[in-house]
């Protein structure tokens, strides 16, 4: 038996917003391959998109570890949208046309995400990206979840939770009916526009043009203007408010899962909760409070915490050492993948 | 030179998000004839739709009166997206089509709504309806304008925006990350759901179900759920800090445009506006302070200003004689229209 185990190649899949990452994984914990395809949310890329992004980051993964497909025992595949009712059927059959063998299971991202940070079975993980959920992790599994109910309903504290309250804020401004605010210049030029004294109907031109260029944006885009209350959040109170408020949210939506009654730790991950944690701590002073002297870890993706769940499924034991080998592992890979990605010529 | 001014007959209409009303009017403001048709705000209704609009209740208008078409000397067409860039041309050519003669203007639904409530040309107008603006009007034309920036960018109080907030409010309620609250079971009577015990993934069920419910609509259309806030408002503490917040929004609107230099009414149109002062008073307060003790005059639509600026434009001037025949005679046309309305089999 010990021999079977050893023997044993899991593949691990984490389908993010915008990349979607697969390793090849021993039972040891050892990452033997690494690769990297487009979005893998099929809420953001559509459902063919991320079926696809899932097939072409596995076989990437695959093709790097130099293993026959029909060696990979078992496959996780961590994703968002599994609450909205995923069909991982359809994910198992991507999978099987690419020759992989054995169980496919499909997890949810947020428990992924906490398992990159830890191979312990209690505690809270809180991200914050594009969206914006958390949940609280009891015996390994999603005990109660809050928030992730999409930039229309929620998201509190999120990329677009915070790029709509800029725009906002600067629409606002330039109508007269708020505070002048160092946003205004930041998000022009980042729509190459300038402010012209010219009115029309009797509003400035700049806002009516400004209106039509946000319109023509898919509302979730607006987190694209998410960066540009970091980055003026220090100096200007209108950004500050803005960076506090989200802040106060993250911190609303991690206390609505905690439990005081369970140790464990606080898994962080995401741009923006990263964003978050790097401001100012007075502007970002809520979410600090929240977090108090917890345990806080912060975390890259969900990779690491497929091939946790990847491993567990496959009756493979996690424990401490395996989890440090997978860490370092993987970071190898991705740290090589990176540097390769540099050198390559830009288009 | 009497006589040719009092056989003038111009065709005034009054292009609303849900109704698009005309009448036929006389140089003394006397109505001859008038008709509804749907929806003629080209943002919501679409260009076509819009223009289609327009024609169908002229064409009413014009038959209800017992005239020819030829003898409509002029006619103006009030209209929101004016400041959108609207192409006057397309609607010229629609009433040329139905037979109608003279010049045909458009003008900004704002500066009609006004003229509902005042033939003074001096003062300023708040419209809250699905959406919510401001103007301060100063020698009879729009000289300053405030929000009807939209959904996603401004209408602060408006329906949606009220609207919105309800559904976040019950989002975030049944998600843990809100207080409890009436609007809750409100809401959800309102898209015939029942708050069941299961829970999938971490989430109640009803979460989820609500969650897709209100993704399948667009998102404007959440403004059906703005009545709701008024409904709890006296007693439900979420219900009415959502009202207090939109009074202090539209106060805020209001504020952008008002000169207190300049003297005139404050004219106030739409059903939310309505709903808002109609409020108990501690719950709208913060509208109440920004009126103060000025002159403050409810509309019903911009008909009657469309008349107004029609009849200017056709070089007849509006007194407060013929201001109060056009009030009276419009208003006649409108009861007699709605009994009938009543009167007729329902579907």
């Amino acid at each position: 038996m010990e021999l079977a185990i050893t023997v044993q190649k899991i593949l691990a899949v984490d389908a993010g917003g915008t990349t979607t990452r697969a390793a090849v994984i021993d039972a040891s914990g050892l990452c033997l391959g690494y690769g990297t395809a487009g979005g893998g949310n099929p809420v953001s890329a559509g459902y063919d998109g991320a079926l696809a992004a899932v097939a072409a980051a596995a076989e990437a993964a695959v093709a790097g570890s130099g293993l026959e497909h029909h060696t990979i025992s078992s496959a996780l595949v961590a994703m968002a949208g599994v609450t909205l009712r995923m069909r991982p059927a359809a994910i198992a059959q991507q999978l099987v046309a690419l020759g992989l063998h054995g169980a496919v299971e499909i997890e949810a991202d947020l428990l992924a995400m906490f398992h990159s940070g830890t191979h312990r079975s209690y505690g809270s993980v809180l991200i914050a990206g594009t969206g914006s959920v958390a949940a609280r992790i009891t015996d390994g599994r999603l005990d109660l979840v809050a928030d992730g109910t999409g930039w229309l309903l929620g998201d509190t504290g999120s990329g677009y939770w915070i790029g709509h309250r800029v725009a906002r804020a600067v629409v606002a401004s330039l109508d007269g009916r708020g505070p002048p605010t160092a946003l205004t210049a930041l998000m022009l030029a980042e729509l190459h526009m300038e402010v012209r004294p010219a009115r029309l109907h009797g509003r400035p031109l700049v806002l009516l043009d400004l209106i039509d260029a946000l319109y023509n944006l898919r509302p979730v885009e607006l987190s694209r203007f998410a960066p540009l209350a970091f980055e003026a959040g220090g100096q200007d109170p209108v950004a500050a408010r803005i960076v506090t408020a989200a802040a106060s949210a993250l911190a609303g939506t991690l206390d609505a899962v905690r439990d005081q009654q369970v140790q464990g730790p606080v898994v962080i991950g995401g741009s923006v909760a990263r964003a978050v944690l790097a401001a100012p701590p007075a502007v970002a002073a809520p979410l600090h409070a929240a977090l108090g002297h917890d345990e806080v870890i912060q975390v890259e993706d969900g990779l690491i915490g497929a091939a946790v769940l990847g491993l567990r499924r496959a009756g493979i034991p996690v424990d401490g050492d395996v989890f440090e080998r997978l860490q370092k592992t993987v970071a190898r890979f991705r740290d090589a993948a990176r540097s390769a990605t540099k050198k390559a010529p830009t288009k």
